[in-house]
């Protein structure tokens, strides 16, 4: 069978299982120029209205005395923990085998920065206080993604994440959150944002993902802190003339999906319940945390990419492309989002798809 | 005198001596959303089709291999300098004291990259061959800025510049441009950019001064080096999930500013001889070799800042807000870019500005 490639399959259809429903450039300009004020002006170097008020904004939020907004995470997270590790006079942070600088970045931390890691805990389970009590390297950061993603956005229990953080604080450690999906763990938590953050000396944020901006980042922490991260962005070349589209979308999304998430997360629950009913289907973690999970499918992966691929030709519904590994063969996994699109799903429309999936890929 | 700040001055203006002439943030959304077709896609990661025609658009004109889009200079630079030394096995580049690796970014190339740097030719003039023969240290890699911002945008001859690319290439270094202003300087060499361009081994290129796009900048130089750069790129920040705002206003910046070059050039000549008449103004260079030259301005800086403001509020005209150093304590420095904003405003105009301005100032 000769496919469409993703972005031709996914122009095709009308539904999408997961995330928001993607744009086109045109609309996607269109959308924030809607949302923009008529004499706003751009900011400059990462000065001006525009980006200080939206750092006040998200600062406020989230409890912290600072912000500065970002290209990206990439750059974001590195400078935090390069930050910490020089104001302890070590070079040693501590964070997940999972965690997005050690797999995502191309070992960044150590190419420019020069700080070693230590792992901790293991590659299929959030880590632990007895993994951390492990440690015997004096560590300057530790770093806790808050949820962990690559584990179908696990968070920790409330009173586990205090004892890792009194772990570290007690080794005189750093602790930072890789908080890129921190907005969809509230309502795991029912705590305001500004009380889970408020153990941190620093978080980071993601605007693109869930809040459905075009890009961007924040970092967060003291005053004295923001200011050196502002002098190590500029270093990194983050410190743009321009990023106000980027800063644009943050905002809209700030302003207009943060407000569903809670909406997102109970039909990520939802959906998650109905699935119980196909054996061959399992969600990681049973029940899911947030509106992420993923999904383990058990069957042939050519069949099942096959079946979803029919689907979305023949139906206009667009569920997944590609599946990954799991550490069995026969199963396959697929990081299920609950976004804009999925609300416009019925529960029915959601479960007819995943009974004709299995069914088609038999 | 309590003044308005600049952004609030310029938006009292309806004339600009230098430059396009501002944008708000919806104007110039406004301006990108024109300019996008009905059906493109957004960039992913720096890959699409967008991008990566882009980058063969430009890399095709400079004459080099391959390209890519980066956020800033700041990133490019760097890394073509890490990339260059890492392949020679050392740490030494060579720059003039000038150079924005030196002076505009917070010494990221020792901070992230520990390379060293040779400070080679004067503060106030052009790097020159016998400055060349006078370095001692075996370095990795040489570059040369095209035109010089600092120096009022100057350019070397065409045979000055191809006698220093020889002595960095019989020393084994890899010679790199400076181009953030290369399009301004193809009407001083009279030659194409893919001859100007094929000395070098890497280039950069900014996107948002003459071309006036939003942000952005590219480097390019033959495969192997553009594919190290992508590695390095991701390692400082800089794989942004999406550019297509940065990307489209890059785009629509070459296709209709870069023909205007030959004539921005042409008026800032005329610029710089109408302004010879006064004995209180000086150009550098005298005449100027681009669209953009130094105007050294003779008395009292604050009554020429005062007069400036002056006409700014009551002729609507905005030409400086602030000046800046020379050697000499009365003369102060201006950058003057001819743009589209220039162009609006006669010779007349602009002359009788000159004489009002330095009346004012008396």
């Amino acid at each position: 069978m000769q496919k469409l490639e993703f972005g031709d399959l996914q122009k095709q259809c009308a539904h999408f299982l997961t995330h928001h429903g993607p744009l086109t450039a045109r609309q996607s300009l269109t959308e924030i120029l809607a949302a923009t004020g008529e004499d706003e002006r751009m900011d400059v170097y990462c000065a001006g209205t525009m980006i200080a008020d939206f750092e006040k904004e998200v600062a406020d939020l989230l409890g912290k005395e600072a912000a500065v907004f970002m290209p990206s995470g990439t750059m974001a997270q590195q400078i935090a923990l390069r930050i910490h590790a020089d104001q302890r006079r070590g070079s040693t942070v501590a964070f997940h085998p999972r965690c997005h600088l050690e797999n995502h970045e191309d070992k960044a931390y150590q190419h420019l920065h020069h700080l070693n890691s230590v792992l901790v805990g293991s590659y299929h389970n959030l880590l632990t206080l007895a993994d951390l009590e492990k440690v015997a390297d004096p560590i300057t950061a530790l770093l806790l993604e808050l949820p962990q993603r690559n584990l179908g956005s696990q968070l920790p229990l409330w009173d586990d994440l205090n004892a890792q953080v009194a772990w570290a604080r007690a080794r005189g450690a750093a602790v930072h959150m890789d908080g890129a999906r921190l907005w969809e763990a509230q309502p795991f938590y029912q705590r305001p944002y500004a009380e889970i953050c408020s153990m941190f000396d620093s978080v980071y944020v993601s605007f693109y993902k869930t809040l459905g901006g075009i890009s961007g980042a924040m970092l967060l922490g003291d005053a004295a802190f923001i200011r050196q991260a502002r002098l190590w962005m500029h270093r990194h070349g983050g410190q743009i003339i321009h990023q106000f589209p980027a800063l644009l979308s943050a905002r809209l999304g700030l302003r207009t999906r943060l407000p569903r998430i809670p909406d997102y997360v109970q039909r990520n629950l939802e959906i998650a319940h109905l699935l119980t009913q196909f054996d061959k289907i399992s969600s990681i973690p049973r029940p899911p945390h947030t509106n992420m999970m993923h999904l383990a499918l058990r069957g042939d992966r050519q069949k099942l990419e096959d079946a979803a691929y029919q689907i979305a030709i023949e139906k206009g519904i667009f569920s997944f492309y590609a599946l990954g590994d799991t550490t069995l063969p026969d199963w396959h996994l697929w990081e299920f989002v609950t976004g804009d699109a999925t609300l416009k799903l019925s529960l029915k429309e959601v479960e007819a798809f995943f009974a004709e999936l299995l069914e088609r890929a038999a």
